[in-house]
This record gives structure tokens, C-alpha cells and sequence, in this order.
């Protein structure tokens, strides 16, 4: 995917360095011109951060004009004070773009309860504004400007038509650490050109994400920052999707495909990350066992560390399944691993281990993308995850995280 | 603790080499001389070992005479070979030993998914049988021969008066990867010499593991193999234990504090664990739910890389409870921590962050035994767990395992 944010209709956008962090960009601002249909999903954590609170008030009308993020300090668990900050980051943005404060949405993310830095904040917040732009690096600024521990910036781009009127899609998105959204999911922002309703744009954004970002994991934490939003403005002046017709349906179709495209570029930059495993879960009594068993085998230390070292050790990914909470017969499963969906190498048919099968299996593990397979046998649901491996980067990485 | 098995009246044991490891011994025997009332916990894992489907067998009729159990092939993922294996230990030791093949439980540990080498093992089984003795070295070989990537083997023993009488208690566990029980546990072996009921034996041996083995984590992944068995034979002659009398309450303390001794252990010889860390939730609504925080920060991976690079991160810890499945007010918690119970610092006070608390809690963190204490102030329900930390060792292990 090329282009960016700039290159959807009615768009501008800016990334300045505020100075919680060194060197990188630090803030980030996205506005539409007008006034924007608007969805947004949060983090399911009971812990959750002061911006996260404020934006979920903000979004419940349905419209919002710009999304305001600071990277660098996560603004939770900062008690009273950091709600002041994320209340001074949306009125401030709100007076200077001289729109309603209820249009803005404020997201945060880095440590978690270290004092926020509001002054600094807003100060970044006047350069954001006074610099808005349509300029192409606008948009990879601003990309840039959201992340943490990730490594690169996260940037996905569709287009597509409407009754001959072309439409634009582009998203952002950070990691990469403390991701395994749940409902919510971590940061991702989404703008459109399209007219669409509100009410069908909540109903899109959560499917899409359900399928996508919540589909992930680095390291089975759930955040207290997690938050993804859209805004679509109607730029691209289509006739406004009201109803759940062939529209919505292409609509949806490539909402789902930006993000799983960004879902999929945050599990690659995983923290300490060497590899970008896919797991399909096929032949479940239902999606959501497909799903749980998908997300409790992604998320198994000892499946991540063999992952990491080719060590053909797949009696963890059976053992993993048998854990998650679904009923199913292990004398029925199937297990295939390969390097790609297309050349997987059965090592367990019908709960008897192929012979052989450990070496052959071996020699696919050491590719940097790995498909792993595992066939219940008991009905037609399936579910695909992604999930990264665990290596010793990850865990220098995180024992040094504040200090 | 000293003494071990052999220190308990009418038992005998020991350790052998059989070769499934190449240098370590393999195969241990238990054997009580009388018929001992019995009870034993399995793992919950819905893909379980065959030794864990055939103990289930025996375990039923309430007695049992001997345990034998291999390291090296946990004989899972084994199909209808593994079954006949599993069956041939237990014939082969009841032959041997001229008791009924009932009376036998067996247990397996190692690699998932091998071809079991059902003529080694029962090779080793007819060695264990000529050399059973109650001499203490035997103890000490059958502890070591249960071991499979434990650094050192795990050995308690209790003694206790009942009417007079002395009662001896002993047991021996293994780690120290795929620790997560799951109300069944990872391998672990009493004896004792005092005479019970087997209704109440089990009723005593469940809630003694669910407080101790089932309150452990080192990688969050629960195996296929778990399992905790008890053998009490009477042989101390007390009157026999036929209701929850005081009698029953002083043998229950005495079995909690020896599982909790053995737990304590194999938390401490986790895989590539440098530090022990105490959990302890209190001022919850029940005892469940401080369970369930407990269970969800002790294996956060976020957490523990924290813990192993004494990283102030104390947010991770309030982030991770925030995604137990527990209601709590984040705005009413209390957070201490600190190198023991006794000397824990208070970093987080009504969700409000404590003033330099970052800095004090950065020296407290450099011991190697830590507590974390996080106070709900909701209810009076409180639960106490245990977890390892997370070290580049842990990553080296399970990345080359089984190659």
C-alpha cells in the first residue's frame, strides 16, 4: 500500500516533537475539514486511561473533527491530575481550530503513572495546529509521532469506487508492546472520504476490528490505552450509505482489509519480534471457539519460544489448545506447519503423530513467516490470528522499559 | 525440611537410569508395603496424557499401593502405542510387586508427542522393584529421577502428633516448565503413614493443591501431564480419620503447608527464573476473584521481564489486573512493593501515584524474593500466589528444547 492520511479528501494533519521523548516526534494531530462521521473502540481493561475516558463521552454523538495523540507518557493511573491533562488537550485543540471540544478525541500512550506533562503538551499541541498540512510527509510525520518501543511506522492506504466515485481510505498505527487487545484494541486511526452513517460506521469499525486488531498478540498484556477511531467526511461526495446495501458492503470489505494490513504490520514489529506467525483455527463447532483456541495458542510463551528457536516442539501448540477452554476430542485433530498456508506439512493426523514428521517440519520452522494449522475435525467455524515469537530482545527490551 | 520418603513407616522407593535421558535417572518407584487409602488431582487440560487417563482409572476405587512414574517422554500426543505403554507400566509394576494392577498410578514427564519407549521403561520398572528400599539415599534418587529440565530436586517432610502418636509426611515435586495448574498440577508425590478415610484424603489433597500448586506460574501454559497423588497407609496406627474432627484440621494444615513448601520450590527452579515473587491480593469481594488477580499479574509477561530487570514499572502490575475479568474501582487501590511482606512500600494509595514512589520501590526490586501487594479495598476476601520472573535463560530453554 502506498499514499497516506493526506491523500483522503478534506484531511490535514501534523507530527511535532513536544519533548516527553528525546528525539522522536512526539504529538500528533489529524483534523477534517468538516465535520466527520465517527466510531471509535477502547480497551476492555478496567484499568483505563484518562483519554480514554474523555473519548469515549466524545464519540458517543457520532461526529468528531479531529483526533489529538501524545506519545511518550500513557496518562493512566496519574489520578486527577492527568484528567485535566487529557480535558486541557481537547479543549485546547478545540479553541485553536475554533470547533466544539466534543468534536476532538484524545488518545495517550507510553508509561503508565509517571506525572503528565500538560504544558508541554499544549505546546505541542500550537505547533501541531499552526503546521497542519496536506503534504504527503504530513502524513508520515504524524505516523511517526505515535509510536513507543516500535521500530517503523505503521501506514496502510485503499482506495476503491462507488457508483463511479472513487473513495479513500487510510490508516495509522502504533505497537508494540502490552498488545493483546481486547474488544478495544492498541492505537489506530482511520480516515475515509466517505458519507456514511454513523450508526453503520460503529457497526463496521467493531466487526472489522474484531476480525483484525483484536486478532493479534505480542506479549498478552491488555493495555489501559488501547483505543482505535475512524473519521469518514463525506469528501468524496457519494450519495451517504444508510443502509446495509452492496455500499456497505465494499465498504466493509476494505475497512477489514486496512485493518488487518495494520494489525498484521504491528505484530511483525512486535517487541524483540524475529517472525510473523499465522494461526488458523478450522473445522470448530463455532467462530468463537475458533477464536479462543486461536488467541490462547498465539499468546503460549512455550509455542512463541519454539517458534523463536525452529525447535519443532508442536506438542506445546496441542498442549495450548487443550487449555483454552473449548471442548473438543484430541483423538480427531489434525496439525499442519509449513512456511506458508499453501506448502504446511501435516505432523498429526486424527491425534497420531505423523512419523517423520519433527524433521520435515524443522526445516519450515526457520522461515520468517510460519503458518500453523490445526484442524478440530468437528464442525465448519474457523478463525485466523497472527501472534510474533518470543526472543531474547524481548526480554531485554522490557526488563529496561523505564529505566 | 529434612527426611524424606523413606522417613515415613512402611514405604520404600527408588530411583533408576533406564536411558530415555542420557545421563540422568528416569524411572521412580513408590511403594507403599499395605494398601493405602489414596487420592490424586488432574490436570484440566482437555489434551491429557494417556498415564493421566489410566490413573484417573485406578484412582477411583480410594486405595493404591505404588506410583511409578518415568521423566524424559510425557507420553502425550502418543496415541493408541502411548495407551498400551502407560498400561504396560502399571501391569508390569503390579506383576512385579504381586498386587493388583489397580493399585498402581503412573505418571509420565518429558518431551510431547515421542514414540514411547514402552521396553525401556519397563526395563527400568523390574530395576526400581529389586532395589525398592527405605534407606534415605533411595529418597533422594526417586526425587531426582522424576526431574526433567529442574536444576535441583524438590524434597519436603513434616511430622505431627495426633493422640500421641507421630505422624510423618513426605513428598517430592518437579518443575519446572508448562507450570500453570490448572486445578490439577504439575508432578507432585505424598506419603504419609497416618490412617484416613480416602473421602476425606481427597476432599483434604484438592483444597490443600488449590491454594498451593494451582497458585504458581512460571510460563502460563498448563501441561498435558499434571498431576499430584497421595498415598496415606496407616502405618502409624493412629485411629483412623473418619470426620472433619481436629484430628482432620491438624493433618489438612500440615498437608497445605507441604504442598505450599513444594510449590514454593518449583517456583523458584522455574525455567530461567532468578527471583521468587509473592502475589498477594487482599480487600476483595471473594476469595475467587483475589484468585483470578492474582493468576492474571502473576503471569503477565510485562510484569515478570519487569521483575527480572528490577524495572519500577509498577504500572504493568495495575494494567494487568485491570484485565483479570474481576470489577474493581481503579480510583480505590493500593499498591505496595517490596523486597518482603514486611517491608513493602506504598507506590500507588487511593490510584492516586505516591510522590518518589518510583525511585524507593527501583532498590526494592533488586532483591531476589519479592512481594507485591495490591489492596482492592473493596471486600475482605484475600488470595496469595506465587510466580517466577523472566530472564534471557528462560527464552535459551524453551528456544532449543527438544533440539
Amino acid at each position: 500500500m502506498l499514499n497516506n492520511i493526506t491523500h483522503v479528501r478534506g484531511f490535514k494533519c501534523w507530527g511535532a516533537h513536544m519533548g516527553i521523548k528525546s528525539k522522536r516526534r512526539d504529538l500528533a494531530l489529524i483534523y477534517s475539514e468538516v465535520p466527520a462521521s465517527a466510531a471509535a473502540v477502547f480497551t476492555r481493561n478496567i484499568v483505563c486511561a484518562e483519554p480514554v475516558k474523555l473519548s469515549r463521552e466524545h464519540i458517543k454523538g457520532g461526529k468528531a473533527q479531529a483526533i489529538v495523540i501524545n506519545s511518550g507518557n500513557a496518562n493512566a493511573c496519574t489520578g486527577k491530575e492527568g484528567w485535566k491533562g487529557a480535558v486541557a488537550m481537547a479543549e485546547t485543540t478545540a479553541e485553536l481550530l475554533d470547533i466544539p471540544k466534543e468534536m476532538v478525541l484524545v488518545a495517550s500512550t507510553g508509561l503508565i503513572g509517571e506525572p503528565f506533562p500538560t504544558e508541554k503538551v499544549l505546546g505541542g499541541i500550537k505547533e501541531c495546529v499552526r503546521k497542519l498540512s496536506n503534504r504527503e510527509m504530513a502524513g508520515s510525520l504524524t505516523a511517526n509521532a505515535i509510536l513507543t518501543t516500535d521500530t517503523f511506522a505503521k501506514e496502510g492506504f485503499n482506495s476503491f469506487e462507488i457508483n463511479g466515485t472513487t473513495i479513500n481510505m487510510a490508516g495509522i498505527a502504533k505497537g508494540s508492546g502490552m498488545i493483546h487487545p481486547n474488544m478495544g484494541t492498541m492505537l489506530g486511526f482511520i480516515t475515509c472520504d466517505i458519507a456514511i452513517d454513523p450508526k453503520l460506521l460503529d457497526e463496521a469499525l467493531r466487526k472489522a476490528v474484531d476480525r483484525s486488531f483484536n486478532m493479534i498478540t505480542v506479549d498478552g498484556d491488555t493495555s489501559t490505552n488501547d483505543m482505535v477511531a475512524i473519521l469518514c467526511n463525506g469528501k468524496a461526495e457519494n450519495k451517504e450509505i444508510t443502509e446495509k446495501d452492496k455500499h456497505y458492503e465494499k465498504f466493509y470489505k476494505h475497512l477489514e482489509k486496512l485493518c488487518t494490513h495494520l494489525a498484521k504490520l504491528i505484530v511483525s514489529d512486535g517487541e524483540g519480534s524475529t517472525k510473523l506467525v499465522e494461526y488458523q483455527v478450522k473445522g470448530a463447532e463455532s467462530e468463537k471457539d475458533a477464536r479462543q483456541i486461536v488467541r490462547t495458542v498465539s499468546n503460549s510463551n512455550l509455542v512463541k519460544t519454539a517458534v523463536f528457536g525452529s525447535d519443532p516442539n508442536w506438542g506445546r501448540i496441542v498442549a495450548a489448545a487443550g487449555r483454552a477452554g473449548v471442548t473438543f476430542d484430541p483423538d480427531k485433530v489434525d496439525l499442519y506447519i509449513g512456511s506458508n498456508p499453501e506448502h504446511s506439512v501435516a505432523i498429526l493426523k486424527q491425534g497420531q503423530p505423523v512419523k517423520e514428521g519433527r524433521s520435515i517440519v524443522k526445516n519450515e520452522m526457520k522461515s520468517s513467516t510460519i503458518t500453523i494449522i490445526l484442524d478440530l475435525n468437528q464442525g465448519s467455524a474457523q478463525a485466523t490470528g497472527w501472534g510474533s515469537d518470543f526472543s531474547y530482545e524481548y526480554v531485554r527490551i522490557n526488563a529496561e522499559y523505564t529505566t
